[in-house]
């Protein structure tokens, strides 16, 4: 339980003084002091507990301190805390069985993260099919290495460019946005059929795989027609390009499946997965692949590696956590809440003026923000901010609301355990902040 | 103690059926059942204690099972085991200041390993020169993404090229081997004048660092000539070119110091660490920068991050790492039993045809093999192996010896808390498989 602590505004100040923050001007970092959590929620060191509408980075899927994993971790720390990657282990075998259960795929190469996961999967990719080229989509995010950085599309990429060569990017199912002024329905059809054109002037047989988020985490969660991935698997069929799909943010139960794709009845050739595999209590990523890549390198030389490839608790703490997800059904909790969340934003879809549209599978959601349902104009521009997103921000920090916000999207991405009161008073809350904004934006008549 | 394990072939062919190895052709991989261990050993499924002459891969710098760090660990999980990227913790703000007294630098930027340490670091050095090239050596490893492995000479580069643009390599001060046919005399002079002329040619306001190992690692321990590192640091300050050491392998006591650096009475402007960071008992790597490079990013974005950027637990497990370090005073023991192992080795440079040099700093050290002390042919070709070799690995293994071996080095690299008996133990195998060395170069009669 939250507590206040002795000297919270000195730690502060020294993680200023000696360390820096992720994607950020340094002093405009404005960090929150955490001291612990539970479930749905943290603490911070001035005594307050706050709702975690973000599962951290969309990673904390059984919510903080869940007593099971943090003894699977302690367990397997006095049991044996590290080998190198070019052991066998127990939990090697035990995890590496279980992906494969879940996955229908064959076998895993472990990382530490998201963006090693996704820089293995790339090379792999190339070294089976001899092929050069990556197909990836704009708005997209495969991490920060620079193989990872380049194959996303998201502006984070800009300050780091030119990155490595063979990345070719194709637009997304973004439906709200079709590009070209097409419509939404014009857009179902051509989203596909732009790949296809795309790979038919760079060349099929230059292209070893089409890589994309399960889907598309932070640039939108833009969950795509249900054609899509039928026919993007029969497209990658076609023309012999592997599919790779990035399950490190929509994997593990964030939409209520283990892969996102499994909802739409297909299997990738490769899945990358990090975040949800152990709920983020040890840092961990996975490359899993199907029998024909892994019969490819029982004879080729794989060119990959890293110390901690396998490490010894982070395997522990993801098979813990698979356990939770199975013992406690969360997944089905998933599915049955994922309709009460979705209910609810289509409810404040029609309530707020500023509120464009919402997009949600499972637990995982947005509400995509507009000055005008009109003319769809962005309540702030691409890669920027504005005024009536600052105020979004400032309310629900007020509230103790802790939510991902970015451009004109505001998440809803909530550790899998929420309850329905847990979620609903945190929906309340950003009700409270979208009126506020609907206020801005209207004038304050209008919006009564 | 080591137990035998009731099904240690099934687990061993678990984790080949559904993992992959590190740079492996898989179905080559025969990768010992590790169970535990303890200090300088570690056991396997058959209830062997092996002695661990490599500390896994240059990594477990305290020793197996560290009571200290296990404990330090599981406090942690307890307290607190996660915490996103953007929030302030205990420690963070204790670890940040740790690494800045003893770095001399001011901010560290925390990641999970060396390869993102130094994905970050050249992000850095672009960004804060705005100057779009590296300067890296040919005999050097700095990591598998995409930024760390263009960086990196290593062959591991091959198969994946080409990479990010902008890498320029130098030659390297491998003093047993200069380039063109130069002395060694000669080569200590022209191994900065060297790099010199290349900045000239490239244009010394294109480039934003220079990036080396503290001492070259797994490209065979390359110890510098006294004067290198003056040099180096001088010709970066003619130039205003930033010097980034990755001191991943060399850091944090292998040579007796924090940084091998230290040695040489010079000051990098960036360094990244990781494996003896934490000993691995938990993946964290760091950049650490000086003052100026932290004041840049005060006001400018810094373009990086990850997930687990911070992650609490890798936090805990290095302070308690160092704090073993120093209250064991393990750095002190690394100096003197550093002199030993560099006489032994000198002895067994004396002693054995096949030993053509040996290199040594504090407890890390390469044997180098050759077919003929006169001619200096390696004992295996670069990039390759030899049925000498092979033999020297199969002697050392049958005698339940842990040893790194590449090409034509035999690395001695253990943990810096083994005692004197036990490295001696570690150092008569050596000894006995360079007899075996002997004889197949010599044949049996010559050796004798």
């Amino acid at each position: 339980m939250p507590e206040m602590h002795p000297d919270s505004q000195h730690i502060i100040e020294e993680n200023r003084e000696f360390t820096m923050f992720s994607w950020s001007v340094q002093n405009q970092a404005n960090p929150i002091h955490m001291t612990g959590g539970k479930g749905s929620h943290f603490f911070d060191g001035s005594g307050n507990a706050w709702l975690d509408m973000a599962s951290q980075l969309v990673s904390i899927n059984v919510g903080h301190q869940h007593p099971k994993i943090l003894q699977a971790i302690k367990d397997q720390v006095d049991t044996m805390c590290f080998a190198g990657p070019g052991f066998a282990t127990d939990v090697r075998a035990e995890l590496g069985r279980k992906l494969s259960e879940v996955t229908g795929l064959a076998k895993s190469f472990f990382t530490l993260g998201g963006s090693e996961a996704n820089e293995n999967a790339m090379k792999m990719a190339r070294l089976y099919t001899g092929r050069p080229k990556i197909i990836t989509r704009y708005r997209s995010y495969h991490g920060a290495t620079m193989g990872s950085m380049t194959a996303s599309g998201d502006p984070r990429r800009w300050p780091v460019e030119p990155g490595v060569p063979g990345i070719v990017r194709v637009f997304d199912p973004y439906m709200y946005r079709p590009p070209l002024g097409m419509t939404a329905e014009q857009w179902e059809e051509g989203c596909i059929s732009h790949i296809e054109e795309v790979i038919q002037m760079e060349g099929p047989h230059t292209i070893a795989a089409i890589m994309v988020e399960g889907i598309t985490g932070s640039n939108g969660v833009l969950v795509p027609p249900d054609s899509y991935y039928p026919r993007l698997r029969a497209l990658c069929d076609k023309y012999s390009i592997l599919l790779i799909t990035d399950e490190v943010m929509s994997g593990f139960g964030r939409t209520g499946t283990w892969l996102a794709t499994q909802h739409y009845g297909i299997k990738p050739d490769i899945v990358t997965c990090a975040k949800g595999l152990t709920s983020g209590y040890m840092p961990l990523g996975a490359v899993i692949v199907n029998d024909k890549i892994a019969d490819y390198f029982e004879t080729h030389f794989l060119a990959g590696g890293l110390t901690y490839s396998g490490h010894p608790v982070s395997l522990a703490a993801a098979i813990a956590n698979i356990k939770v997800y199975e013992e406690e059904n969360i997944f089905e909790h998933v599915r049955e809440l994922g309709v009460h969340l979705g209910q609810r934003l289509e409810a404040m879809k029609r309530k707020f003026a500023c509120v464009g549209d919402v997009r949600y599978i499972g637990l995982f959601s947005v509400l995509e923000l507009v000055k005008d349902k009109a003319t769809k104009e962005p309540l702030a521009p691409f890669n920027g901010t504005s005024p009536e997103m600052g105020k979004l921000a400032a309310h629900l920090k007020s509230k103790h609301i802790y939510a991902m916000l970015r451009f004109n999207w505001a998440f809803v991405c909530p550790p899998l355990v929420i309850t329905k009161e847990e979620l609903d008073h945190g929906l309340d809350m950003y009700e409270e902040a979208l009126a506020l904004v609907d206020q801005m934006i209207l004038g304050p008549v209008a919006a009564d």
